[in-house]
């Protein structure tokens, strides 16, 4: 399908990528650029693809060029390489949040390139090329954002081209994208970064037992809240206007809570607990997860 | 150890410690008491225990009389077996809250009665005698909080009855126990539910979707916030004076993150994300959890 493809930035998620390509065999040569010497070093030694040492270089001759770094990124990026790709290449990325690097890519004015933006909605709390697999992209939602004009082959490639991966694909508007990310995934890391500051603090004399007794529920969030800070800076800084508007609304119903708990007013309570069951439902039947009770992860 | 042990309230937690007395044999005999009726037939179906219909008759010669109800109740159930208890019973519960179960405990006056406070910190987000399970509190903590005058010797008992049960122990005082759980339970499951309410609203034209791709983050705060409601609004009503503090640490710290956002602040955001970074470190030391990425669990 592609006879070459390029991966810019060789982390978690880009490292994952170059595995899966290269166990399913879906291009005839497969370029690698990381500007760290440290992470092209390992993917040169554990991997056998192309590390290119120059990103002009990486990207030559590419029919699908990956953009997988932090978004803060991709402005430099772009610049580097607009003058290097092919003509009619497919530029793609793997970035939380959408929005903003449109613009960056409509200011750029680029010729004869077809940007057609993912995000597969995969990850674990570990970063950098030694953490990532080749099953990572497997049996999970891969979200496909095309620029307006995109042409519906080159959509299809992509499409293609992750389900070849592994992953389930949906086309959404970045707008929707966007969206609907803030309330599944960024509002969730807000929070979970929130929660531990708030339980774990460093001159608290209860310290060492609240990391002693953290498996009541506080070990899930300070999972969620140790993921790549850079990744999430950006994304946060990117999508900030969604963010800010659901962060509002969750203060708000926060407020509520901790009115109802200082009335003691037993029926709100037992309304707003009810109301999140019900969801819970919806989400075990929407296949997203298992309906086995989690009783705390084995060691292993 | 104990001759007749006593169990008032049959539901995930009662009717796994039932299971877990039976399966390693700790006791001749075993009575059960759950004021509703289908709750005591599943037992009577299911269990080699002794079901008793009068609550009276049930505490009636036991050793020891374990309470595992919500908060709630446990005023109610005192007062009716208050004369009924064996002189010198040892009396326990599982809750998760325990200042407020203290005082009401001291305003009975209970004569030649030992209140030993148990807190297995154990449990799924299911409900109900049918989700239950012997193993539920192998290799989990049970913090105890005895009254200020228990006897060394019946302490000693308590402790050794969890251990036998499969759990670790630690002695803490019922204050120190309602401010340590505040932070590691209560107030990531107070989170939970809001940012679940936050982000999944009935009303909304991208709640399908939002549901559909929870597998971001959202997913795993739809499983917290789907525990027994009328646990929980005991819990928020019996800790509120802690909640209530740790919520507006939160809620500082939140608006603190927010305005971060708002002003594209880098630097605050990394240093942010940093922070709790460290604390994932130390939670992993404490063998509180696996180091082993979590990326989605398998359907199973």
């Amino acid at each position: 399908m592609f006879k070459k493809i390029t991966i810019i930035g060789c982390g978690l998620i880009g490292s994952s990528l170059l595995r899966a390509i290269n166990k399913k065999k879906l291009s005839k040569q497969v370029n690698a650029f990381d500007k760290s010497k440290e992470a092209s070093l390992f993917i040169k030694n554990n991997l056998s693809v192309n590390v290119c040492n120059d990103i002009h270089e990486s990207v030559k001759d590419s029919d699908l060029v990956i953009i997988s770094t932090p978004l803060s990124s991709y402005k430099e990026i772009l610049l580097s390489i607009k003058s290097s790709l092919k003509k009619n290449v497919i530029l793609t990325d793997t970035g939380s949040a959408k929005k903003e690097v449109n613009k960056i890519i409509s200011n750029l004015n680029l010729q004869d390139v077809c940007w057609i933006a993912s995000h597969p909605i995969a990850g674990t709390e570990y970063s950098g090329p030694e953490a990532g697999f080749a099953e990572l992209f497997e049996k999970r939602w891969c979200i496909i954002s095309p620029e307006e004009n995109a042409k519906k082959d080159d959509i299809e490639k992509v499409k293609k081209f992750w389900e070849l991966i592994g992953s389930k694909t949906k086309i959404m508007s970045l707008v929707e994208h966007d969206n609907i990310l803030s309330l599944t995934s960024h509002l969730p890391h807000a929070i979970a970064y929130n929660v531990v500051r708030s339980a774990v603090k460093q001159e608290d004399k209860f310290k060492d037992e609240v990391i002693k007794y953290s498996a009541g529920g506080l070990r899930d969030f300070t999972r969620i809240a140790s993921s790549n800070p850079i990744m999430w800076r950006d994304i946060f800084i990117d999508n900030s206007e969604n963010i800010l508007k659901v962060l509002d609304s969750f203060t708000s119903n926060l407020e509520e809570m901790k009115k109802a708990i200082r009335e003691k007013n037993s029926d709100k309570l037992i309304q707003i607990f009810s109301s999140t069951q019900e969801i819970r439902k919806e989400v075990i039947k929407a296949g997203q997860d298992t309906d086995k009770p989690d009783f705390g992860r084995k060691k292993s």
